[in-house]
């Protein structure tokens, strides 16, 4: 098949084996794909991963190896943790904290930038018919948007701000102004500041963020060291920076700000797919603003180049077998 | 007055001006006072802090500026922090985040480490006649070990490790193992992990810490930048960390962990007296093992010498006006 493969460099090949699903796994035709930041940071060495990156997917059900052939020919996402199903952590459903976890396209197991992928059935989603598919593809960011939620008692009264203007920082202003949550987007680039403003979200660029501690809650998105120091500066006392960043750089922090200010920090990373898509099938969030370009598979290539670009937000590509 | 005076230097002088209570302040003749970590921060500029160090007493109360007069002649201890009565912190009750505040001895506003000070009557807190000075000038260090419970629902089925073993960590480890839950102090200096061990609380050395993570809430009291660090490789996924070192130095963190894993880090400092006092008067809390050694205050500079020892715990100055 047709694949994305890393082995230190990424390259493009038509000959990668069409992987065979375990017990219990589904056959995934892979119709659209979507670029992240963590596939970014797995092409600098993050978690040594070599195979097939990506993780952000819609596809359809090919082939099932198991009992239960329900989902055969429909349209599904899917969760990227795979737990061993037995730990203290599994048992929760929290496969994403299984110690012995593999994560599509990151971490043990081959991802979605390829004709086909394999994943457990009980990582899919049926997601309905009438959404786009390069809308639902928005379903993982998206579903990680909404774990600040789950995290983070967000009070009605709270003054939010979202330190970050890549899509991950503008799909958590989405889901916190959706919930009428009074909510700034504080970022560098005008384009991506302009998305948000354009649906009403209040933005600021960041040397217009007053210096002093305003916010409740300060969500760091920003992926860059800098960006928590940055939030210890704007947040109140006794209030919640929630770290979004995947991979921060080492970085010289000096936490004494936090303890004397008592401040909470949150580290979160992915998140419920059940309200992701429905907020998707029920347009209260439009995520296609985030879209800044759609390439076919073929040209994967150029479009890893293009997605470096510091304009840009979501890459997205097309498999050709869109319906 | 007799001082102990910083300005740049600390040096004993017997010419302080006595201090001259502001309206609604009382002036208190100390009895007792303790050294803490902090005031060792202050000697190396923390808050860049001119004037009588300390915050850690217990005093009769000589004479009071103002209408209410029922704590003349009372044994007291006081909090620390004096804000400006008006903002939206001090209407919580919450002084301490004032943004105008002046912290005894640490900012602002003249110590305990003089024959006299000052302090707001709201600050005091009446004291019961059977705890003795030395057991009672405890109060302030353990308030805000309580602020632990106050910040972190401690379950009963948690495993914590409290890492440092200083007064502040061991009195941690107190408060937590009274309340029946199950804790470990790690720390490095056998003669200080002996007084948690002899009181049948587990203890470790640093270095047979298993490097996993195995703890639901992991306390860093250690006092330095590595302390986090540690923090992070013992924390259970979705755990917490409670940052208790006042002042760290700036330190080459990563946190990268604390995101993947979803680890919630709280910031903590001062505490509620109220069930501090109470600890101490219902014999709940054991504190004079960790008393090094008891000074004649005319002693002090020999004795903040000896407090800077790595086997000291606490120092305490004896006034000579001890009943």
């Amino acid at each position: 098949m047709k694949a994305l493969s890393f082995d230190g460099a990424l390259q493009f090949v038509d000959n990668y084996p069409t992987p065979e699903p375990n017990e219990n796994e589904a056959l995934i035709r892979v119709l659209m794909a979507g670029i992240c930041g963590t596939d970014r940071e797995v092409m600098k060495g993050y978690r040594e991963f070599r195979g097939i990156p990506g993780h952000e997917f819609v596809g359809v059900v090919e082939r099932v190896n198991g009992s239960y052939s329900g989902l055969v020919g429909k349209r599904v996402v899917g969760e990227i943790n795979c737990g061993c199903g037995l730990c203290e952590y599994c048992l929760k459903g929290l496969e994403k904290h299984c110690a012995k976890r593999a994560a599509l396209g990151i971490s043990g197991k081959d991802g979605v930038f390829a004709e086909y992928v394999t994943l457990p059935l009980r990582n899919l989603w049926e997601v309905p018919t009438h959404v786009a598919d390069e809308e639902i593809v928005f379903t993982e960011p998206l579903a990680a948007a909404f774990e600040v939620m789950e995290q983070v008692h967000v009070l009605p009264t709270d003054s939010v701000l979202v330190l970050g203007d890549g899509t991950l920082g503008l799909l958590i202003a989405f889901v916190l102004y959706q919930a009428g949550v009074q909510v700034t987007v504080g970022g560098k680039h005008e384009v991506k500041l302009g998305v948000a403003a354009r649906l009403k979200i209040k933005t600021k660029k960041v040397e217009e963020l007053q210096k002093k501690r305003a916010y409740e809650i300060v969500i760091e998105a920003t992926g860059a060291a800098e960006g928590l120091d940055e939030a210890l500066n704007l947040v109140k006392p006794r209030g919640t920076i929630v770290l979004k960043s995947t991979v921060f750089d080492q970085g010289e922090i000096n936490l004494s700000r936090a303890v004397v200010d008592e401040v909470t920090l949150v580290g979160s990373r992915c998140g419920p797919f059940a309200p992701a898509i429905r907020a998707l099938a029920d347009g209260h969030i439009n995520v296609k603003p985030l879209i800044s370009a759609i390439y076919p598979f073929e040209e994967a290539m150029l479009a890893f180049d293009q997605a470096e670009k510091r304009k840009m937000l979501k890459v997205l590509f097309d498999f050709g077998h869109r319906r």
